[in-house]
């Protein structure tokens, strides 16, 4: 795709640079907004930096956060002793909108990648290790992804945490909502066979 | 989806608004552009901002250009008296990626459209006719979308050329390589039909 004009072409470099956004789609985007008024680009682009200046890391959780204290380490009807340990922002959106969950998130900022870099070092573990070791933290559960990233990252806060007082506990996994058994993969098959739970009529 | 932080939920609705990028794809996207430095960030925003400030419309063709004349019609090499009419800049891009035209352009910034409020008066098709009457023009191509939006600006500019000395023709309206017969649409294969060309080993 060649561009006449340079200026366009830098911002659908720019736009390009974005995940998943393609060339001609990120011409499409550019073009978009070049039809808005002024003020609707410098609205579009100040939304950007000024979350980028802004926005802060709970101190607590290490979720991204406006404030010192985010959002929901701040609310007082949250049981502060459950800490559910994530990866990113997204996976605290993800548990919120379940609605099961009214307790407190510890999030990692990625998980244990020696492929991509990513060390213990990298991660918000320490700081994981010292809310539980100076505050009443009685559960922690375990919810990252179920690849060998994720694996290692749960083993890793495992060991770490298995000589403390507190309870470890890991999401379910099993057959999802819609599943046909014939199409699940066999380590899950298989372990929510051994992980059988009494049947109900309703979850 | 909530987020518990309004900086982000900001700059996700802006993202958002962009056409074709839903809520999640929105987030993805701002999340990407958090994790980059601040001086990447103001690349991307400065490529958006210094399009909408300098670009300007190419005084010959109206196509969107970096200089008072656009790149296509300052290359000497083209051939000024065949104009290709198009609806915009991406259309442009479209017939230069054939390789197959190597004369001008004529971007109308759009189609006629009663039902979206656009009438010939809000697309550059006065500026067209003043360039056919002071400049030597021999063809104008007609080269708008089959939709009837384009058949109805096709019409329009050719009442008002009709009288000149102008040649007018369209793009040809046939059969795309790698249509099945069985799946073609009537009118187009009706009309491929009348329109017959004689057959030659290689088009």
């Amino acid at each position: 795709m060649e561009f006449s004009s340079k200026l366009v072409e830098q911002a659908v470099d720019q736009m390009n640079s974005l995940p998943g956004i393609g060339r001609k789609t990120a011409f499409r985007l550019v073009m978009s907004l070049l039809k808005r008024e002024e003020k609707a680009i410098a609205k579009f682009v100040n939304a950007i930096l000024t979350l980028k200046k802004e926005i802060k890391q709970c101190t607590n959780c290490c979720n991204l956060s406006d404030t010192e204290l985010c959002a929901i380490c701040m609310d007082k009807n949250r049981d502060s002793s459950i800490v559910c340990v994530v990866e990113d922002m997204q996976d605290v959106i993800a548990i919120e909108n379940t609605k099961q969950f009214q307790h407190h998130y510890h999030v990692l900022g990625g998980v244990i990648s020696p492929m991509n870099g990513i060390s213990p070092q990298d991660l918000t573990i320490a700081s994981l290790l010292e809310r539980i070791q100076t505050k009443d933290i009685k559960e922690v559960i375990l919810a990252l992804s179920t690849t060998m990233e994720g694996d290692t990252t749960n083993y890793y806060i495992y060991k770490k945490l298995k000589d403390s007082n507190v309870k470890i506990t890991t999401i379910a996994r099993g057959i999802s909502i819609g599943d046909e058994i014939e199409y699940i993969d066999e380590v899950t098959l298989g372990r929510s066979i051994r992980n059988r739970i009494l049947f109900e009529l309703s979850h």
